[in-house]
């Protein structure tokens, strides 16, 4: 078994792709608004951002959202030693899979659609390590688990999961370790 | 763990929808030849129908396909006692993304959006029971595995998994077991 390669899902949204810069650019060109992301520490994104499950429902929201920093080279990195899966919940917002698909062409190119799973609930997928923004998906998760700090998952006394802040701590804990 | 359900893993194209009905009229609208299915078993799609891979990246063609007879009500039936999941290898179809989403909540209203995962490989898919009419599928899985019989799937000495030929066979087995 040496040379298997240890499986690693990756969460898009909140970890690849700054939804949060996505939600503060639409609120403000809707409603004028600029939102302080200090603001909006614990609280969930739909209850931070007044329209922000009609923003999420429009076409472009996820295909223009940026890259999250240092998430293109250090993934990219981690693909020669894990076997990456990008996961994504995504089916709640079916204008999305189309847009998620070619976002990850874009900005991953190095990873194949093979790669690519876009579900409803993750708990139907099996990996050794899994990195994400949200307590639903990585408390059923059976493995090592990366929480990927967000301002809604701020202020939750919950420590079974690592809490990491950037990419670069990623590549620390999976590369270095 | 009385009240756990068994988590079962269905496939679309080949089990739900009839995708071979599909690849016929496409041919036919575009060159006039009528395919007689008797002609292709044991041949990969792609092989049969000389502009199927054209076809199943055209716009329509999996929100178009007909529904294979009884899979409707049977997995209705099986969803009150099986906790159902619709796993298709989609990603490869960047064009069948939103088309698989809108198709099964047309003919199969009873699933919810977090029943559906679009991927490119199955095998980060974990559950207990797995539909699917590809070995490939079928072969990793780790639990209890039917082939639904089509004609690419025949003339494979492989008996590792028990054939179905319908979703009355499949409800025997799942339902009256």
């Amino acid at each position: 078994m040496a040379d298997k390669k240890l499986r690693l899902i990756v969460d898009m949204d909140g970890v690849l792709a700054d939804v949060y810069r996505q939600f503060i650019h639409f609120e403000f060109l809707e409603t004028g608004t600029l939102i302080d992301l200090d603001t909006v520490d614990g609280v969930d994104e739909v209850v931070a951002f007044p329209n922000g499950m009609k923003h999420v429902n429009e076409r472009g929201f996820f295909r223009s959202a940026p890259v999250i920093p240092h998430s293109q080279t250090v993934l990219e990195e981690l693909s020669e030693i894990y076997d990456v899966f990008i996961v994504s919940a995504a089916m709640q917002f079916p204008n999305s899979l189309e847009e998620k698909y070619y976002w990850l062409k874009e900005y991953f190119p190095f990873l194949s659609w093979k790669q690519m799973v876009l579900c409803g609930s993750k708990e139907v997928v099996q990996g050794d390590v899994m990195i994400d923004d949200h307590f639903k998906n990585l408390d059923p998760f059976v493995g090592k688990t990366l929480l990927f700090d967000q301002p809604h998952n701020r202020k939750h006394h919950e420590h079974s999961h690592h809490r990491v802040h950037n990419w670069l701590e990623i590549r620390k804990i999976l590369l270095e370790a």
